[in-house]
């Protein structure tokens, strides 16, 4: 496989999150690829676990409405990453990215991720608490975002949030 | 300090993921503590960095409404986690942990945690991969459960959720 280089490297917090011997085993495990404008690079509903950087070009992430046209749901650039939210366990792809422009990636997928916890454990790790501060802080600004909406909605709405959000802290995962 | 030994041991994911020695080396940096009926373990507003795990009783998630009034938002039992959202990053509790019968817990403090990355990086790096998968899966129900909910909505909260959108999976984190 080829390798990624230091010089493919776009502002990342990461890469910036790891030591330079860390970010080169990292980078000696992620895989650089290129699409063309158009290409899907992750499919809703298909289930692939992997990281992605974009080093060059924009994607755009899209989600196929029940009418079966695409909405724009935000656009990715140089530096922004995703597969994120299926890494470091099996889940369908909640929407699909797709290459807007010529697109250049790095990919780290879930087997050399792997391999990193056996060559560079302490860079696996940076790489997992990264994600996790970034899943953290979405998850807090959405629930702030939709209990200020609730606030406009019928009472029979606050219910049924307040229900799922108990079920949501109480039940899902630990 | 006093160490938490294997029959304090909840059913918990965070244990089951780990190989018994882990699982010991973990244990030799959680502390048991011991709260009364009403004791606040988490207040809301204010930053610690700690994970919890209770081992018995019940406690429950609550938070301060503008009236002073306290809203229910969960409650929780042996087994389950809290201070997963603001384990690898400094942040305020968006609501408090309130103890409604005796409670027993163990807690691993975020110095405890750098710890463990020393003595049993492994352990802290399978701790670090459940809470993600844990914040993971629930931001998706979240955004999925927000989506459905915003169908109903008038369409200019459509275009706001949107924007919010975007902007959390664009600009946030990475």
């Amino acid at each position: 496989m080829m390798t990624a280089s230091s010089r493919d490297l776009p502002d990342c917090e990461i890469f910036d999150s790891l030591t330079p011997p860390q970010r080169r085993d990292v980078l000696e495990l992620m895989e650089p690829k290129a699409f063309e404008p158009g290409a899907v690079i992750l499919e809703e509903g298909r289930q692939t676990r992997g990281l992605w950087v974009i080093s060059q070009g924009r994607c755009e992430v899209v989600k196929i409405g029940g009418n079966g046209s695409g909405r724009v749901l935000a656009e990715l650039g140089p530096g922004s990453v995703f597969g994120e939210m299926s890494f470091f366990q099996t889940a369908s792809h909640s929407a699909s990215v797709r290459c807007v422009t010529d697109v250049r990636t790095l990919h780290l997928s879930s087997e050399n991720y792997a391999r990193l916890e056996e060559t560079s454990v302490r860079a696996a790790l940076r790489i997992s608490h990264v994600i996790a501060v970034v899943l953290a802080e979405r998850l807090r600004r959405m629930d702030e975002w939709t209990t200020r909406l609730l606030d406009e909605a019928p009472p029979s709405k606050h219910e049924e949030w307040s229900d799922f959000r108990a079920k949501l802290y109480n039940e899902l995962g630990f």
